[in-house]
């Protein structure tokens, strides 16, 4: 029998922290004096006392590590438990949402999706948008933590090539991980700020500014208007595309930056690759803007920029609907969204380092197509791949797109149409946001369509947050054979 | 300098041997007396002398072997060269059509794809419709030969884990590859005659028999009435449902069963994978045609087994307009097209060999989760997988989704709108035939898209057919040094 008291104290407390935070949103309401705070201090109580009752009966059960099992569910089990704790506010609040309404919502911005099934976010209370800000502010650091400490060790889709780089500062001594998270938190709340700031100097409110500095660094996308980003064209676009690519770049760059080496940032494969890929990709809209639309040179690029930085980086915003700008950028911003940022940041989907893994293995297949004789391996970073990472990235990536599949047949079983169902399942396993389409896309939002899609929505958030592994492999006898 | 000669009298070898094959349509013309036997004659004219001056031209350089680029090029030039050579009855025939249209059609036809461009079968003279069906029969038996003997070979894509299987009956002494080619091509015609007298049994005239039978040998799709299957429903549908599935078994187990042994043919992890993996599909889409929908029990059984066999072996008949049985079907017959057969048969598209090895590799990722310190092999058929076949699927399945996307890109990119886009470019790259939505869709056809995205078909066709590393190498200058 497998002991489970490890992962139930760290949950409770976690659990306990998290109802202890609605305090923020409380005084928000407070602040605003809206009326609304008695929704937090209901969920706080509820929250603290299920967290602080979990955490105190499980203990006894605490010891110095955690065994494989236990950290896979404890995994999983964050997100399975906080997101249902985050949602009590939206029940007791001013949506009165649903329980389907009030989880999706809750694990959209745990997961940083940015996917919203409300409507009419301009009126609601500044707490209650506060809180989805907040939700997808902890996700983002949390996931950031989970990559570094915990998918290198557990061995989940290649991201073990990275296992040595957590605790690797530029060959100094290793600190210990808890520095580490220490570390990347501080550095996630300075630029936090920083954004915040930036944002406030270019026309935002103080609210406005905090919300979407929050959601930018999480590269969630959660708005406090239901226009998105349409509200603030210009400047704020340019600021948000800045935070947007610093967020999906590896926190653990930064940490090496603020002990004064740039070279690593600089150096980085997943960095290069990324900045290449998106230079590209808006140099391509751009064009098409400018030259087959006609439009102008600053209001295409700063929209090309923007857009694209926002679908590549799975954040969400948007400030148009790039649907109306033809055929053509709907096909690319579907493809877009599957690409991802860098590992080790706030980024979902695939990421750039599984692509890069991909060409290196084309790569050394036509060499070895050119001398059958020889014996090619696959390199990144100038080292060898293992057999072992390369076929984790190869089942992650199998796994993603019979994922992406499944869940896009189960969506048009309950009912939605080809485009609905193939984009929404794709924006919530790479944790996007806006799908295609008229109901789903980027001027639309989820709060139409069926509750079982719904809730076949949220599974999928969870799963491809925690890349798909890490909530799978609970489901098989064989994982709990000791 | 590398010497094309080889090449160049192959190629002119089997130009002048189609260009003879041309006698057969132009003696169809001449039996129903349509007084459309000319286009025909000046085809095989043109095609023959051009053949053969350009074997004549090389056949000095002809040596006992290729070399590992003539081999490649040689692949890919046979499926560009004749393409443009049976495209002229096209050109010079009723049709009239203009390249673009002659061109995509014969590519569809060799590449076993049956997207057609043209509208109005029914009044074709039928020396045009057998010969658009030869086609795809010459391109069905060409690709068996193609994937038993050279790919293998050229570790194209995961394939060389069938490498000796070819020359390898059942522990007897190797027979040589030209041996096991005859046989091939005697059991492809046994099959295909088998085939016509079942249909021809079941109602349809002899001409119809006569070109259906070679189209679902090929698994390609063209049929001889723009309904395609849909005058033919009943008792057709069951009969072209067992032979489409014959056409998508490894051809070298009938060779094997001829010699007396079916064990091979039942113990094939291919064979056992496909045909659940079929009757599992059959049934959904039955249960949900039954119990969903409320249609009766044979009349939903029949058309789920045919639509569904013809989707997931990339046949591409249509018996019916699946997308008026609703949202979910679409989705579902979308990726069941990205299924494909067995390796070694006529069928394209992923494979069902390339999902098995995906599959190890998850298990092997599960199992190496579970046990850090454990060294794990995925395995197929027993056999361990080396790194190297590992690499090769993962290199064939990252191009395969990516190309994907970037055809679907491009196609968007000439105005096409989502859905035609994106199923347009699978529909291609997966040689399945039909695509979805209401312009390609199965009750449509490709007559009313852009020139370009006709180009844009016909490369990708090419691409799919070639399992794309075969085609893509060929641009890399590093392939052409020495
Ligand atoms: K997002
Ligand atoms: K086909």
């Amino acid at each position: 029998m497998h002991d489970l008291r490890p992962v139930g104290y760290v949950i409770g407390l976690l659990a306990a922290v998290l109802g202890a935070t609605m305090a923020v949103p409380m005084a928000v309401d407070l602040a605003y004096d809206n009326g609304h705070w008695q929704a937090f201090l209901q969920s706080a109580i509820i929250t603290i006392i299920i967290g602080a009752a979990l955490a105190i009966a499980c203990a006894s059960g605490v010891g110095p590590r955690l065994t494989l099992q236990q950290s896979f569910l404890l995994a999983t089990g964050v997100w399975v438990a906080l997101p249902l704790f985050g949602a009590l506010p939206f029940l007791f609040g001013a949506t009165g949402a649903r329980p389907v309404d009030a989880v999706f919502e809750a694990m959209s911005g745990l997961t940083t999706t940015g996917a919203t099934v409300f409507v009419g976010l301009d009126d609601f209370p500044e707490g209650l948008l506060f809180w989805r800000s907040m939700l997808q502010w902890f996700g983002g650091v949390g996931i950031i933590v989970v990559a570094m400490v915990f998918l290198p060790e557990l061995k989940v889709g290649g991201m073990q090539i990275f296992r040595s780089e957590g605790f690797d500062t530029g060959g100094k001594v290793l600190p210990r991980a808890a520095q580490i998270a220490a570390q990347i938190m501080a550095i996630y709340v300075a630029l936090t700020l920083a954004c915040g700031l930036a944002y406030a100097s270019v026309g935002m409110t103080g609210f406005e500014a905090a919300n979407h500095a929050m959601t930018t660094l999480a590269t969630g996308g959660f708005s406090t208007s239901d226009a998105s980003f349409g509200l603030f064209q210009g400047a704020p676009e340019y600021v948000s595309s800045v935070f947007m690519i610093i967020a999906s770049l590896p926190f653990v760059r930064y940490i090496q930056l603020v002990a004064g080496s740039t070279r690593p940032l600089l150096r980085d494969p997943q960095v290069r690759g990324f900045g290449w890929t998106l230079a590209a990709l808006v140099a391509v809209i751009w064009s098409y803007r400018v030259f087959v639309r006609g439009d102008g040179l600053e209001h295409a690029f700063r929209e090309a920029l923007f857009n694209v930085t926002s679908i590549i980086t799975g954040t969400g915003y948007a400030s148009v609907d790039y649907q109306l700008w033809g055929h053509f950028p709907i096909a690319l911003f579907f493809f877009i969204g599957l690409i991802g940022g860098c590992a080790g940041s706030t980024c979902c989907s695939v990421k750039i380092f599984r692509y890069q893994l991909l060409i290196a293995a084309v790569e050394a297949q036509i060499r070895r197509i050119h001398s059958p004789n020889g014996v090619f391996t696959p390199h990144y970073n100038g080292q060898p791949v293992t057999e072992e990472v390369l076929s984790s990235v190869m089942a992650f990536l199998g796994l993603f797109v019979v994922t992406l599949g499944l869940v896009a047949v189960a969506l048009g079983m309950t009912g939605l149409d080809f485009i609905t169902s193939v984009s929404g399942a794709a924006t919530a396993i790479a944790n996007i946001g806006p799908g295609l389409g008229e109901i789903i896309g980027p001027a639309g939002n989820f709060a139409a369509i069926n509750d079982v899609a719904k809730w076949i929505l949220t599974v999928t958030m969870l799963l491809g947050r925690l890349e798909l592994l890490v909530v799978l492999v609970l489901f098989l006898p064989r994982f709990w054979r000791i």
